[in-house]
């Protein structure tokens, strides 16, 4: 059917089963096609198909809330509540979001992007509509990997308590980002192998056969029967155990189970959760093939091979050069330890973890413990690198504050991503990270100008034994310099100058660096001299290359790829007046006080205001009224 | 025996049972005595007198690690490492920490505060430890309240998966702080009921009374069978399916069930959960008796009576002030719903609770899940008061972010407990609070001066329908103002001149305001003008109010009782120097870059350098140069 003539749900009511199946090839070969140009979650995407129609026809949405958790799976939901038009637009900049966006549609109840918040909000919205007496359908639609998040699992206890009537929808793909991790992932690796009832039977034939004379060694006869009847009822006691109503595991690309096992849901009191078995990616051979999730999410592609088009880049990834430079020292030093909060891939650690398997530790979805269980390894005098996104950071905070930095422990923190990253959007930006860390004592952070600085500040923080340091460094790939054989360390808060100047000075790190370069080349050609100055210490500061600048009183512009209130620039704001130099001039270049949606790194800056033409503006200011003055 | 004496637990090695239940003895009657004169927490820590006994005799500490999760229950374990002489020091300024302190003793080898840290930080340990291929053990000790933290819960998971030879420790005392919550105490609860072996025995014989011919309806026998056999499967299911061996119930005031248990548990390859049931406030009877947490940690208190020895003070209670306001308003606004982390008497939502029973939620520790929680309801157009304190609001950090403020929700926050606490010491000082908020775009955040404005801003807070606001306030009572008998509304962003002058104003806001106010009079008596401002909104400024003081060139000293980096006074610079005013002198005072450890407030903010002298000092430097300049 035309997909984009879909303005609601609605009629889905009408279709049976083999109508459904032909949307669902619909919607496949829809994705399949758009995302080939677009880029985009495919793999998560094609393997809800059926789920989503099933709970469209199921459920009555908005009315009932249908909730995505992390919400990259939201692709099928956003064209059957009528946005299939926009998908050619799909995370570029003023398009379709690739996340669920209540200003896009009225289907779209809770916004998601960070994993594991469906199941808390589910019960907030549950909790509503008791108070208010409705009569309403709440259905959080969580994944196998999302759920070891400790704020699912605390709310997984909280529901169970609460009795509160909720679907949870556990969709179970067997790999979350990567492939899964955890004790949960085995407990539902149990449930996943067979149909519980062919087993049932066979373990009580089992049963009957070995049931002893009663009397006699009882209690170890209990325990070898739990262990031989345990799979009978290991179907879905944890979650019974939770509190829930278990149901399932049912087929997720099957129409006819879904239907009845959603009808069953509908009508059970007290929480339900349907464990859904789906297949990531299917459909799309290569997708389906996929087991190291490099097909998660994707740029654009070639329909026929699979082969992804991408602007080829010389120049290494940022991700890959420092795990890589983590991984040859870790050769010299056997301290060294990496963790991943499910990224492996993302972190592009899959080379140390062949080399050092027994130093590497995919956690889960589980920032909060990875980066206390750094701090534990930091105790016993080992070295753990936790590789970490910006935005994923944010979960860890009182990790790093009360764990790490409290205790002042040798613990790197590899932050990754920061800054803008473009298509996922404001869920994804790393733009918090200064903000949120600057202010925390013992910590030292730092970002690189390059990617021959990056080796050596991951050598200067493997080296570093005073407390915790943190490297922050931008998605995609360096810039294409010539790397150095050898490694040294940068002294701690040591900034460089990069080019010298008399009239004005920019203080800026990492991405921002070429932009104030341009700027003072332009500047120059009008006739005003600007110093540059590489800031890569944010903390500390070089105090005593900004005591220089601020004696000489020369106005300093500050930028920064990060919040303006808390970041940088305020951090020299605050040096400056704390020093008494209360007469230099002094502006601010960054992120403003909103939230940056999705769309490319370049559009963004533009509308914030942070381009190479607004530097210029900025020092013109200065320099003029430096020269009025003069 | 003289526990003063005491040097390391070796001694314990050498002594029989019955030796070491009068030791328990004795150290109850210790702390029962020392602590009526400090205070402290008595009731955790009289409740794992033989548990820590336990531990020290069958372990070998420091080589053994021994973590406390939280740390308050830690006081036994200090009396046994050499620290009894140190009790009249207690929780005071430079005396001994409440909870573990590495510098204190290196049996002290992870330091604690905030809950559910210890499995984490074991996990680092256990890796540490088989990396080095060092033999020793690792014993995290955890209370069943702690154990629903959702890292705890991650932690769990990991462990499980991992199979890593670690021996945990649930001290279950049915009840964390108030009495637990959640599906995971009900799972306790079964466990804690009865001893299996008995159970297992009836259930068996059940079973065999009810076991059918094999085939016919073997699918719904399998149902029927797991309802009947559940009981004798449940003991400890949910940790063996996590991956756990799991030991228990075993009494945890019995010398020999400990033993017996931790010898097994010492030769259990893998994971083990080894459940004790304690009793809190175990051997003196006012904490024995205690059902609300009122024991959990008190003031001094007469030891014959349990009445707790209090200086009196007429003002209310900040949070008391808070939490009644919310149930005032409550009774008109059936949309506001109360939620509380773990925390309804120290929060003082008892009053709340009784009234509306319905429309208050105590999640248990689970800081994040109450936030998201919290934003579910306020997309249903609930009104939800999160009572929180500041430093565990550090765990909600990336749902605050992320859930609440990016959603732009109608959250009120209440932050109890900002700024400095006291003996409760660094794990649990609110001094992040402004530097972790600030940054976040759509949110307010303000603090009153008095327990007058403090309702108003109550009530301002729960009219508010922009978005997410927070307010601060401090532990402790109020200053005893009268109080306004109708509340009104404070226009946001709105700053009060609490005195006029014309030399320089103070800008600060909370319990710093009486401080500022003393400074201005001496300074009237030296000659001079001081203006002081409540600024009450924190975020957004009073940009007005501000740029009249920067258009009259007025130096201004900022005062806040959090940490400078990022704080209130960064953000005066940020505004100052983004309109522009480049020349004003701006002085700011604040907490230092540090963490501040425990004692009385009057004592830390004394030597951090703020107090009536400093005030005065700094700002005589701002006038005298003033008048130097005119
Ligand atoms: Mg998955
Ligand atoms: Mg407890």
């Amino acid at each position: 059917m035309d997909l984009m003539k879909i303005k609601d749900p609605s009629f889905l009511k009408g279709l049976s089963n083999k109508q459904l199946e032909h949307l669902s090839q619909d919607i496949r070969q829809f994705l399949i096609e758009k995302l080939s140009f677009t880029g985009g979650h495919i793999g998560p995407n094609l393997g809800v198909v059926e789920l989503t129609i099933a709970l469209h026809k199921c459920f009555d949405s908005p009315k009932d809330k249908i909730l995505w958790d992390v919400g990259h799976q939201s692709y099928v939901h956003k064209i059957l509540t009528g946005r299939a038009d926009q998908f050619d637009t799909l995370r570029q900049y003023k398009g379709l979001c690739g996340f669920p966006k209540m200003v896009e549609s009225e289907h779209d109840v809770w916004e998601t992007g960070h994993s594991s918040t469906s199941l808390s909000a589910a019960m907030g919205m549950a909790i509503a509509r008791d108070l208010k007496k409705e009569k309403s359908h709440v259905i959080p639609v969580i994944g196998d990997g999302a759920l070891t998040g400790g704020m699912a699992l605390e709310a997984l206890n909280h529901i169970g308590h609460e009795q509160k009537n909720m679907i949870v929808i556990l969709n179970d793909n067997e790999m979350s980002i990567a492939p899964n991790v955890g004790a949960l992932h085995n407990v539902l690796g149990k449930l996943r192998t067979a149909g519980k009832y062919q087993w049932a039977k066979d373990e009580l034939e089992l049963l009957l056969k070995k049931i002893p004379a009663v009397g006699g060694k009882l209690a170890s006869t209990a325990e070898r029967l739990k262990d031989s009847l345990k799979y009978l009822f290991v179907s879905g006691m944890f979650f019974e155990e939770m509190g829930f109503t278990y149901l399932g595991p049912v087929d997720g690309h099957n129409f006819e189970s879904l239907f009845e096992n959603l009808s069953y849901a509908k009508k059970t009191e007290g929480p339900v959760l349907l464990h859904v078995i789906t297949k990531k990616g299917k459909g799309y051979r290569p997708a389906e093939n996929d087991t190291t999730g490099t097909w998660h999410g994707t740029g654009p592609y070639k329909i026929e091979t699979g082969d992804f088009v991408k602007p080829v880049s010389t120049a290494p990834a940022w991700s890959q050069l420092v795990s890589e430079t983590v991984r040859k020292l870790a050769r010299e030093d056997d301290r060294i330890v990496a963790i991943t909060p499910a990224m492996p891939v993302g972190s592009k650690l899959e080379g140390f973890a062949s080399e050092f398997p027994e130093r590497m530790y995919d956690v889960g979805i589980a920032e909060q413990h990875a980066a206390t269980m750094a701090a534990g390894l930091a105790t016993q005098n080992m070295k753990p690198f936790l590789a970490i996104y910006s935005t994923f950071l944010q979960r860890a905070y009182d990790q790093v504050v009360h764990d790490i930095c409290r205790q002042n422990l040798n613990v790197f923190i590899g932050i990754d991503r920061a800054g803008l990253v473009g298509a996922d959007g404001e869920t994804h930006q790393g733009v918090f990270d200064i903000a949120f860390l600057r202010h925390v004592p013992n910590l030292v952070l730092m970002m690189p100008k390059d990617e021959n600085e990056g080796q050596h500040m991951v050598n200067t923080a493997i080296k570093y034994n005073d407390g915790p340091i943190a490297l922050r460094f931008p998605r995609g790939n360096g810039i294409g310099v010539p790397m150095d054989e050898k490694l040294h360390e940068i002294p701690i808060g040591t900034w460089e100058v990069l080019k010298n100047g008399k009239d004005a000075a920019i203080l800026t790190f990492g991405t921002t660096i070429p932009m104030a370069l341009k700027a003072a080349a332009i500047l120059e050609k009008q006739g005003y001299s600007i110093k540059v100055i590489n800031a890569r210490f944010i903390k500390p500061l070089d105090e005593k290359m900004l005591l220089t600048l601020l004696n000489e009183n020369m106005p300093i512009l500050t930028i920064e790829e990060a919040v303006l209130q808390g970041g940088f620039g305020s951090s020299v704001l605050e040096f400056t007046h704390q020093s008494g130099f209360h007469h230099v001039e002094i502006d601010m270049m960054g992120i403003p006080d909103h939230f940056i949606e999705h769309g490319s790194v370049d559009k963004l800056l533009e509308e914030i205001g942070m381009t190479t033409g607004h530097v210029v503006d900025r020092l013109n200011n200065f320099v003029r009224k430096k020269q009025k003055r003069a």
